[in-house]
């Protein structure tokens, strides 16, 4: 049986720990500086406040200034914050992995500089770390389509964990697999995390329906939205996979868990999606982030932010033509500009390869 | 201005004749032997009852034994039936178009033989027409997600018109596009076909996380089964796009509207939701087929029964692998051979290319 440390007491870190404890690994759980509650109420009952379950006996909490204790001499470092904390988490597994664990993550999504180069997340996380100690750990990250507490009640859930390294991944994956938590492994890392990254983007839009339907006042009414919603949806898809084989990944990702898998579930519903709605109804997106959404973290708005940023450069660069990714382009106006929101229909579909033919 | 005859006056149909008035086309509506009530409806007051809606005033309906004046001159000559309706259709065109026209289908999906060769709707209904009437007209089909009433009331609706000669379809595009109904062409008639079946195929497979929380009385708890739903959303994915590369599709045509889009679209709801929602709950499909939804039409059954009859034979002539479509031949065990629901998780993502590995 194998130990591992998570930093960060989440609801995905901490759905993690049922498959690990199922398959009578020892976990030990860190909360970060906004966990300290969590923490507290799982060391004095297991009872994980968010996700209103009981942590099973093989996970033991730990506060932030235990992290020293609680990574020493585990087989596997998770980090188990989100995207936002990514640097944070670097700097905090600089001082707490060692040579020969296996890193593993859930955080997901990239970072762009002022050029347009777009950087997975985990590449962000090893940049914290001195370069000798990342060559002696190996690095992956879990993807694909997961609700934290679906797993956390042992529903069926299907995900990738990506990496560099086969072997790593097949002793990850054998962790982590039971007849519940189904782990599929694969060395395109890149394809797999620009994947994650894309699909918060689109739960984005996925929203736009529900919001039109709310502004005409056709709550109830017999017809919905569903092919607007579709067309969104398959246009994300082949943005998803233009992107992926951009930034060097297979474009074949998409089509799998980590692609329109990830894209399905991250559109039935959550933050991102509800934020979008507010738009779909009309309303300013700065007004959404301001008021009515005011303090909500919203993944998929800071990847719209971080990757569509990145669109221009690539496009002065003429790295992307200036018709690639119209959707794309068109959120983060919404976002960045506050645009109305106005689907540039007739540039869909245009992707190179595509085997359609639009508006003359 | 253009003159369109459609035979079929389901709700499909119908739906298409608001894009072709608000453009000024003159459309006559011609009801099957099943459609006769619609017609007289049509005819006294302009209402369809199943749309419940009015349609414009340059559709003139006919019923069935007018269809010879319907189709006299038309530009265009279209069949609106559903895909149990193909045969029967193609025999009744035979007879109504001529030489010059532009045909268009609706009729969407694909037959077998006993030795698993599938064909494409489209080529069932030229197989009823006089070879040297076949060259003389052109054949084109609508594909994509589009729920009829969405588009009748005039919501955005995406779709792609496909088939063997782009003049027509850009014709017949120009004469549909409006600003609630984008239209894209293709030339890829096979790959939108095999996907306007396969996605009914998966739309049967969607309802199961929903009969599986009735079953385990998991209505109103906290946690659905979305990531089931996504896992097979994106297996079905990977083998709509197999598929459509085993008959001589282009494979890309999956990452669309007439491919993840339609499925996305189909899984949203519908009858062959509704039915794979009884056999997620336990029942086995011969008592949802005799008892539940007895009567029903289930184009996706039907599909299954279909394309998943041809499996073996395509397997044993070596053509597919043994692990080829493990969704599907579920599938067709489930309908074909009443098996209960047990989803072959270790089967899926293995389709030739796919950058994963599964469990060893």
């Amino acid at each position: 049986m194998a130990t591992v440390a998570i930093l960060g007491a989440g609801i995905m870190a901490t759905a993690l720990t049922f498959p690990l404890t199922d398959n009578g690994h020892e976990v030990r759980l860190v909360g970060t500086h906004l966990d300290r509650d969590i923490i507290e109420s799982i060391q004095q009952s297991g009872l994980h406040p968010d996700l209103d379950l009981t942590v099973a006996d093989g996970v033991t909490a730990y506060q932030l200034e235990d992290a020293a204790t609680a990574f020493q001499g585990v087989d596997v470092a998770m980090s188990g914050v989100n995207s936002f904390g990514v640097h944070w988490a670097g700097e905090q597994l600089a001082g707490l992995i060692e040579p020969g664990m296996k890193v593993l993550s859930i955080t997901k999504g990239m970072e762009t500089d002022d050029e347009g180069n777009l950087t997975i997340l985990p590449e962000v996380l090893k940049s914290k770390i001195a370069p000798e100690l990342v060559s002696q750990v190996t690095w992956s990250a879990i993807v694909g389509p997961s609700i934290a507490g679906e797993l956390a009640v042992r529903h069926d859930t299907a995900v990738v964990f990506c990496g560099e390294d086969q072997a790593s991944l097949d002793e990850l994956a054998q962790m982590f697999r039971t007849d519940y938590y189904h782990v599929w492994t694969s060395t395109d890392f890149i394809g797999h995390e620009v994947g994650a990254a894309m699909k918060n983007i689109y739960a984005f839009a996925a929203g736009f329906a529900q919001g039109l339907i709310d502004k005409n006042g056709e709550q109830g009414q017999r017809y919905g939205r569903f092919n607007y919603g579709a067309a969104l949806f398959a246009e994300g898809q082949t943005e998803m996979e233009q992107f992926m084989e951009l930034l060097g990944g297979d474009p074949r990702t998409a089509r799998g868990l980590g692609g329109v898998g990830d894209m399905f579930v991250t559109s039935m519903g959550g933050r991102n999606v509800r934020a979008g709605a507010y738009v779909g109804a009309g309303v300013p997106f700065s007004e959404v982030r301001d008021q009515h959404m005011k303090g909500v973290t919203l993944e998929g708005v800071a990847a719209i932010r971080k990757v569509g940023s990145a669109l221009a450069p690539l496009t002065d660069r003429g790295v992307i033509r200036p018709e690639d990714f119209p959707l794309l382009r068109h959120l983060y106006a919404i976002i960045a500009e506050d645009a109305p929101l106005e689907i540039p229909w007739d540039s869909f579909f245009t992707a190179p390869g595509m085997p359609v033919t639009g508006r003359p």
